[in-house]
């Protein structure tokens, strides 16, 4: 039987501490974020992630996988909470919040912690302002089998609620790394990598571009698009072509197109 | 020079009406959206579509876009009004609304609108939730080249604040239509069309699959997929290939990955 920590007050020091982890300040200096959900803590735990303190409501509904959850914490020396559903709605900012919380340890993101030789793909955006973009480029990442999302510049925070939410687990389970250009160049320069540019320029049609493994498929920003002098460093530039009158897509489509079609042309290599 | 009608007082009924388009119920019942930032509006102005009232912030940066758009509105007989920044805000709801925002009069969504030798493309969405999702599938359509997007049972509304502005205009571009399965399927059936599922199942892989103009792309719900009754209705399953540990795609990624590939291969016949 897993011990349960009871808290009722709405200024114990816990709840204080886990409603500010839904800004990025507190994150950083707690260097810890939130994962909700049952679905996302089990993928969590499945990939060797175990929250530091899971918080459940007392009217949860039972469920082997929580079990195993709450066992799982308990054997990492973690703490398991009961909180009623008020004081988790004011913690996860949700009206109807999913009845399981969890407080992790955030990553370390530097590019040391990357293996490119793992995956023949790799992501890259630069400047990405939208959390919910992260987290689906992270989700695509796991899906189409890429190493990793690397963030360039000022991205908005991949510890954050949304982005956590958005990556359906992939949080968990894809590589990450932050970097400032120079740094990231650098880095990649040092090894082998073909840099390509998701460019709204005069480029070559992104189907059937000659990709190499590993390949860095580097997105602009969401308004922006990529400066001039970071599609110049890159190896290809490759473009999707716009039939209509929009001149660009949303940067998370535009970066799982690219993807999914670089690595069939990888593979049929 | 075009008459301008200044608005200050937070009670004013018009003030409360665009307030109220924020809500579904009330959309519906005024048969009018609302649409914010001057690319938006220049966008719709293009496609042919002018706004029955354009709202400015007197702060606002003057523009030859804006002054095209005033006049737009007014030899169309629409209303241009002048609310300060704060009121602004209040009827778009955002912290920093642009300067500028329209209210339009909803298009016609009957299947009937549609014309299906338009394009050799179409995308199809079952129960989407998510007004971003939606927004994005539309901006997809426009950058693909379909004829639009057709939306089956209980979807978001793609006249909701979120989705106009996930559109990035393809709002006012792109075909729309909002239909039962049923109704959908007998229209479908009375015409030239190949139906094919988004699977999550056992079925072919996208790539180079027999699609054939017009083709439908079927996307299903966020969490659940297509009911099976859908899959088994449609002409072709495809599968995206997943390849990590996640089961499916953000929906309006799956979308997009698909129908560039269709789109390829029908071109290429």
């Amino acid at each position: 039987m897993v011990e349960r920590r009871q808290i009722t007050g709405f200024s114990n020091p816990l709840v204080k501490m886990l409603r500010s982890l839904r800004d990025k300040k507190h994150r950083q200096r707690e260097k810890r974020f939130l994962a909700e959900g049952l679905r996302l803590l089990t993928d969590a735990r499945e990939s060797g992630c175990i929250p530091e303190i899971l918080v459940m409501a007392p009217n949860r509904q039972s469920h082997p996988l929580l079990a195993e959850l709450e066992e799982g914490v308990a054997a990492a020396g973690g703490e398991v909470i009961e909180m009623d559903e008020k004081l988790l709605t004011k913690v996860t900012g949700k009206d109807n919040p999913q009845a399981v919380a969890g407080v992790f340890a955030e990553f370390e993101t530097g590019l040391a912690n990357l293996d490119r030789s793992t995956s023949p793909i790799w992501l890259v955006a630069q400047a990405l302002r939208d959390p919910g973009n992260l987290g689906t480029m992270l989700r695509s990442c796991d899906a189409v089998g890429a190493g990793g999302l690397i963030l360039i510049d000022d991205c908005a925070d991949p510890f954050s609620v949304e982005a956590v939410r958005a990556s359906m687990g992939a949080i968990f389970t894809t590589g990450l790394a932050q970097a400032r250009w120079e740094d990231f160049i650098a880095w990649l320069r040092d090894g082998e990598g073909q840099l390509v540019a998701a460019s709204l320029q005069d480029s070559s049609d992104y189907r059937a571009s000659p990709y190499q493994a590993p390949c860095f498929l580097l997105i602009g920003n969401e308004s922006q698009g990529l400066p001039e002098a970071y599609e110049a460093a890159c190896d290809l530039r490759v473009r999707i072509p716009m039939r209509g009158r929009a001149d660009s897509l949303n940067a998370a489509v535009a970066a799982a197109v690219l993807a999914y079609e670089a690595i069939a042309v990888l593979e049929s290599d």
